[in-house]
Formats: C-alpha cells, structure tokens, sequence
C-alpha cells in the first residue's frame, strides 16, 4: 500500500544469476506469510509480494495462478511450524496443546479472518475451493491424520476410529464457531473438545 | 424465472381484507421454503415470492430487509418439521436420526448449498452474517441443546458436559466436510461422529 513503491514492483530478483527455486519460495512464502499474519488478505497484492520478496511479477504468476493460490501457498508454510504436531507419547496433551496454537493464530491474528473469508469465497469459487484444498487443508488434514494414527498404534486410540472424523470433531468444530460465530472460542471450549472425545460423554 | 409471469410481482394478497399475519408469513415461508429447495438461492427474489405467496413486495420489505434475511427465516421454517429432535428416550438414536435427517438435506438438495453459500457470503457480509446467527443458526443450536440438556438430565450424559460444545462435534463437524469438502459425509461418517462422543475414542 506504500505509495512511494509504486512503479518498482517489477522489480529483478536480487543479485546476478538464478537463485533455488527453493530459495525464491522461502523469500515469497516468507512475503506473504508476513503480510497475511499482519495486515491479513486486504494488504496482500502481486506487486506487493514482488517487493518485499525481490522476485518477479512474472515468476510469481508463473507459480501462483491466483491470489488466492498465493495467499494459501504463503499462509500454510507461514504458520506450518507453529501448527506442527509435537509428539511427546502424550496424545491428549499433544492434541490440546496444537488446537492452542491453532485458537491462538486463529483468534489473535488477522489469519482468523484470512482463513474464514477464503472459506468463504470458496463456496462460490471452484478454483479458489480446489486452491484451498490442495494447498492448505488437506495438507493439515494429512499432519493430523498422521499424529492420531501414531497415537492409534500405540494404543491411545482404539483400533476401530477413523481419525480423520476426529479431524473433524476437533479442528472442524472450532471453524464451525470461527465461521457461525453462535459461541465464543474459549479455552474452556478447546479442553472440552478433547475431553468429549478422549473420556466421552456418556454417563460411566 | 418464468417469462410470463414479469410485471405481475406485485399482484396484491389474495381476497379482501387483512389476512392474519401469521396465515401471511405461512404462505410466505412456504413460497421461500419451495423455491430453495428445488432450485437454491439462485431463484430467489422478491418478486418471485410475492408472486407464489400472493403477498405483496412491500409487505415484504417490512418484514424481510434483505434477501438474505427472507432465505434464512423461509429455510428455517422450510425445514423445521424434518430437522425436529425426536424424544424416544434413546439419545444416541434419537441423535443418529436427526443427523441422517440434516445430512439428507444438506447431500441430496439444493439446501447444501444454500446455506454453505449463506455462510461463505456471511464471511464478508455483516448483515448476513448476523441473519444468519438471529433467524436460523442460533434456533437450530437452542433446539438441539434442548435436546441434550433432557438427556444429560436423565444421566444419559455426564452432568459436566457442556452441550453446545457437542453441538460443534456433531452438526459442526458436519459442516466443516460440507465447507471445507476434504472428505465425503458418508453415513459411517455420521454413526462414527456419535459413535467417538459416547463410546470415547481411547482404548477401554
């Protein structure tokens, strides 16, 4: 949104020769990632992420079709390690301590609204619902899915549970309050969600 | 969206005199409840409700400021009878019926997407967003907590469960595979959303 910027968004990638592929992706990844968690998706343009990475409009078009691609790419390796699932053999303290991290991105950082508004357009924006799908959910479905079944070996979880319905009734239920906000998402909410599931809520 | 019909939707209401409100909103909710349920949000406008409910457009902007506002409260009304709570005393049927009842109308109608679309657009539509908790959300959550509150009553859930928060591992959960479309909502998936809160997922 700077005006003095303007004009010099096409600017060359930094330096003589060609960087890494891998290389240029961190730059961009670390661009948008900083300009989605501070300003969310409103502050978030091409020639924006062109700048503060030092890498062409070209290349950036090249890779990411869309902004939506871009901002999905961006968000998910910006917050892949605060959303990493730790495993310390303890899957209920593991489990609540990952949906905090979550709660907290999600209710303290313009990522909430990031995140809830590309849910959003998604349901009348097939290529932006198949973006959000391949480059950020079902990934995160993925790492879940992987840290339940490790628990489910170990005999943490019964032999029997899909865990991806758990995905569902876990994260799925905190972004049924992010996206009705009906209730509020509290701490409370969070331990309860875990609780439910582990001791269940029927009367023993 | 039939031809013949433009300029006749302002017909006046039917017969002489006043109608009794409540007959009004009747007609009205029935017109609303048809036109979403067969052809989804697409063919909903104002004229075409006053036409097939006989009740004029200016009546109608009294009661219903938007068009969002006139979907929510006609679909509420619209699906009110086939997404009642069942009481047979078994909780766990009792649930399992209504949840199949929901996921029908949401898999097998255009009713899905009305409301996944009414809830994308809420994400950027203060408005909506807040018809949609007021005239169909909200009441949908009051009348399932009900519900669970009668079983948690008679012990058939444990007494410190709070059940708005089943209400989000249940029906929210539901949502988030409508949403966020990862995976299928299949009747295993339903029967297992269940199945984890009352039986537990950890070995037993």
């Amino acid at each position: 949104m700077t005006k003095q910027a303007e004009g010099a968004d096409e600017r060359p990638a930094r330096g003589r020769g060609r960087r890494p592929a891998d290389e240029v992706r961190a730059d961009v990844f670390r661009a948008v990632g900083e300009v989605l968690l501070t300003e969310g998706i409103a502050g978030l343009t091409f020639e924006r992420v062109a700048r503060l990475s030092g890498v062409s409009k070209t290349t950036l078009y090249k890779w990411w079709p869309s902004k939506g691609a871009l901002a999905l790419d961006g968000y998910f390796h910006a917050v892949e390690q605060t959303l990493a699932f730790e495993d310390t053999g303890d899957i209920r303290a593991d489990l609540l301590h990952q949906l905090r991290s979550f709660v907290r991105i999600m209710t303290t950082t313009p990522a909430g609204r990031v995140v809830t508004e590309l849910v959003g357009q998604s349901q009348t924006d097939e290529d932006l619902a198949t973006a959000f799908r391949t480059l950020y959910s079902s990934e995160r479905r993925r790492l879940a899915g992987e840290r339940l079944a490790r628990a489910r070996e170990l005999g943490q979880i019964r032999a029997d549970v899909d865990v991806q319905v758990l995905v569902d009734q876990l994260w799925g239920a905190v972004y049924h309050r992010l996206l009705i906000p009906d209730e509020p998402v509290t701490d409370d909410f969070v331990v309860a969600l875990v609780g439910n599931l582990f001791d269940g809520v029927a009367r023993t």
